[in-house]
């Protein structure tokens, strides 16, 4: 037999009920995109059993859609050790978490209807702006209490978020879930959000009020690149895992290419799942393959990488649950390399003064 | 509460062990795709209760992909009524009938080397070309035998095809299920597939070996769009359910219009899914939506519908996992429609003379 | 300088007003989709030079959106020297050859409204059925006089269609262009269409309005294959080029390696063009690469290559222009070579008997 | 003749060479994307005779497929009143400003021999990485001079970049054109980029080298927020155009919802196009429809729209061209409305102080 054929292919078979192990055991022998799902889970089963650090890149409406607690599940089992998402997802998690709904719309609505009713759509999600207007106003609040005197780590603000919202949670979410396990989080266009308009809205409305009196809240976007470039210059080796494109994939590829600031040379991501639905050949980021990061160096020569071009909805639940079931013990054993920031050239401490 | 609000989304939870039968239905709370897919499998447990014939359009490179036993399960436990699918996935079924198999591959492999070693790649899919041989040396041998009188339909021919197999198969395949079953196949471009090829060698093999003595096997393509229409035109009422776009999924909407060739206006399908990664705006028929086939009529206005974007090896094997559990009874207990001919105006009997 | 940086970026300038020509010119010096679109035009005008028989398919509503004089530009002006495409263009075709128009309508329509009022839509294009149904009839009467003692092959049938069409034409169309110019029509798929509706219809209304004295119109499926691989097998070499997948690329495809038909092993066509919106990782052969079909030998080793993943209303009209501007004197030197079934093995003549 | 039939498609006809603007106007008269694409040289058009500020996304990696020249244009002629990019667009514009070039490559390239000689890939264009370095030194070196007491705005960051560059540049760029013509030019994610590598170097390096005395430079991304906000809620109306998704799209959508932080509730977006290859139905901002944005309020409900689903390296060149060579009188009389932070609630001033 040839070395071509070494592996056939094994014909998905329906019969007995079965769990979503099984589904992607069973899938695992097909090919196409089932096949690469059941890959995806292969990969991230040898990430947990490694010793590397696991970097989460979430892009697209996925808390919306009803992914948030596959989202708490990763952190709170430390099936991820860094999470990058959108504010767009933060904040959504903000209005879960406070106990606001979304709901099932259809994407053949009439928006107009939707706009004049104040309801907004998230194709075939809805949420009224009446429930994000509480979110808002939280933010809002809590920007006022936050420390003017040296500006915030995207991580430091999303952890101050966590924390104050966990007396008010209606349920964990993942903010709060990230500050009760140590999980950093980064959003790398954090103004580019309801995060973003609240806090600006915080400050103009003081503004207007009177004479600005100290200065505004601060973020330090550079601080999050030094973080992000620090974890993966310190951990035993990288993996990552990207759901959609957008900057939460790209500031976590660029991590291992910042390795250079700390006079380090890094030998790229070791193992890489992404799952989207952009292609290669429009060029951009979002869509590339593992394969051309690897002329960047951002994925290792000899990674083990698969791309699953399935909508996260649907494989993102099927991998977690396929996991949690079939590699629980790897689940529970696990100990994550741990994150610190002491002695980071370039740091700017919120105990006063830089390292 | 609003109207616009009564269906909370219900976020995924990741716990215990959960079947495709439980999954889909925690997908259905969510939404964008997974909601899609769990929205598939309800429309089609409803298609099985109601009183309706099934027709099925499989496009794509399924058979090779590991999807065949779906298919033959849909056929053995009546989940479909009529199947209508590519020439290239009937001849790989006959080639995995007689016990040839298809290999996992890499879309990356190195193709030159491949051809030169007269290995067929599908994507991340290989096949022998060797293998192959044998597939369409027993297609071009059964055509010698074939009836030259009367042409063939494709479902006469696929039946004889199926029933020919059956003595030599080494597993239960599509062809030998559907012969077994009664369920018609139809193949809307016979020619343009392995079989074309298989049966046209033939002929021009024992034109070249001497004089031709007898006329060739024709095919009545016509006459398959007569036994559609008249299949639509005597259906108590009619869904669909299409894998891929192509002709498999033009040929059954056609069907519906072509009520007219009896004089009949039929109402649309009355249940229609598709899974698909064809999108509606490149202006084709393989994916426009079942809103556009409602303006040709092919589709009830008030028709049950859905269009899942999920590639079909992740999306079929789900779906009909979870119908296969969670439908179990209604399964059990479905009486299909019976499919006949006779009387069938313009029809043209292989038992001699047209009707 | 590096051998891998032989070619600069060239960036696009906007300036004085640029022609078709020029602005792909321009385009070539960029990258992404519109050196694509740019190599395109290139590879196209250098099959015009070579001595290869060039082979198209055209699959999609294409017609319908506007692109049936193109078409014709291709087949009078001899850019390509077979036509492949589906029923449907091939109908709608004769729905405009007859005078009748496709009208710009909206994707956002109430197609609920345009069934009762019985308008079809193809995504943003719309037709009132009263208009195709007298193009329907054309057919069904035409089928009443078509010969009954031999099957047609689909290239017999079409040009028969353009025949008849040139008295009552108003204005030259696909068919007749075809007719007169001596270009080959295929369509694999025949019945799959209003042609194979409206010669059915025929054939059931003159079968209960009495006894069907003779034998229905039949088509000559194989024959089409034998045809198609003949063409391949006897050209100094091949080129194809593929505006979207479905039965047309793959019966095109098939042509190469249908030379064993005739005890022949085919290079490969020598040049390939694919304007095409599919994708490769669903696995179909609609969206495949030319590498994959150099596994199957279908495309030569060696062979020139290029897809285009631009949906083919902007990059047919652009090829197209920018060929007859720029390679006119190329167009005009043309001599195609000459496509004859003498002697071809299998053959069933028009005029009696097989070879 | 029927309302809906007002408009016939008219076919495109090859004939005589055509310009950019002929082009589009026979595709206007066609369907699908060439319709799409012709509408939208119409829409930017129509935006050019009205009293809008016209805000531009740009996202995907543009600038290395060599559109560089094409957004020089825009700026220069006032086709665009502000820019929101990525910071890969805009680290690549200072690249090739410093006469750096990019490289026509393959799809099909060894990545690992790229990684091993240090080339990085963008789909089909190359770099070497040596040249990048020149310009992430220019950058750091830049960094150490800024302003350290007050925190930059990215518009102020990138302007401060185009004056330094204005000087070494060998050619104009996008940002010395925006510096030149005060057209603001923002980045929501600046440290997701080379600019925010670079910086973050320079502030590694110099606390390594020594106790860092001076706070670090920082970035003020609410007053991004605001002052996008502050520009959408001055402005007679807006308009938008957006090539890509990502954060340039939803950063420019928000900036009208942003209106909020100043008291006043907008109208929505007056016009809009998008230029995607992005789709709906995986439920993202990126790929959602402006009829989704109307339900947010986001676009005006009277709003001129359309969506181009073409490749921007196609498509952007085609429309800017078209609008170059139809639109010239329109362009030369426009006068821009006057973008001021005067007065701004929240406004942090470099010259000191808030307002």
């Amino acid at each position: 037999m040839d070395d071509l054929f070494h592996s056939r292919v094994r014909p998905f078979s329906v019969g007995s009920p079965m769990t979503a192990a099984q589904l992607l055991d069973a899938m695992g022998g097909t090919a196409f995109q089932a096949r690469n799902v059941a890959q995806a889970a292969r990969i991230w089963s040898r990430m947990l059993e490694d010793d590397v650090v696991i970097m989460f890149g979430l892009a697209g409406a996925l808390v919306p859609a009803g992914m948030r607690r596959v989202i708490v599940y990763l952190i709170e089992n430390r099936l991820i050790d860094v999470l990058v998402s959108t504010g767009a997802n933060l904040f959504h998690d903000v209005y879960e978490t406070l106990g606001k709904f979304h709901f099932q719309g259809s994407p053949e609505s009439d928006d107009h209807e939707l706009g004049r009713r104040r309801i907004n759509r998230f194709y075939d999600v809805l949420a009224p702006e009446s429930d994000f207007s509480a979110a808002e106003e939280f933010i809002t609040q809590l920007s006022y209490t936050l420390d003017r005197t040296h500006p915030y780590t995207t991580r430091e603000y999303f952890r101050t978020v966590g924390e104050a919202l966990m007396p008010v949670a209606e349920e964990e979410g993942i903010l709060t879930a990230a500050a009760r396990h140590g999980v950093p989080v980064y959003s790398p266009a954090l103004g580019d959000s309801v995060h973003g308009l609240a806090i600006a809205f915080g400050r103009a409305r003081s503004d207007t009020a009177g004479p600005q009196q100290a200065p505004p809240v601060l973020f330090d976007v550079i601080g999050d690149v030094l973080e992000t470039a620090h974890i993966a210059a310190t951990a035993p080796a990288t993996a990552v895992i990207y759901v959609g494109g957008g900057t939460p994939k790209n500031f976590i590829q660029q991590a291992e290419v910042g390795g250079y600031i700390f006079q380090r040379e890094l030998p790229g991501h070791k193992y890489a799942v992404q799952i989207t639905m952009d292609q290669p050949q429009w060029g951009g980021l979002s869509g590339c393959t593992f394969e051309e990061a690897q002329s960047w160096r951002k994925i290792a020569p000899d990674a083990t990488t698969v791309t699953v071009n399935v909508e996260a909805t649907v494989a993102l639940p099927l991998i977690v649950s396929a996991l949690a079931e079939g590699s629980a013990d790897v689940i529970k054993k696990r100990r994550s390399p741990a994150i610190s920031f002491d002695g980071m050239p370039g740091a700017w401490r919120r105990d006063g003064g830089s390292s």
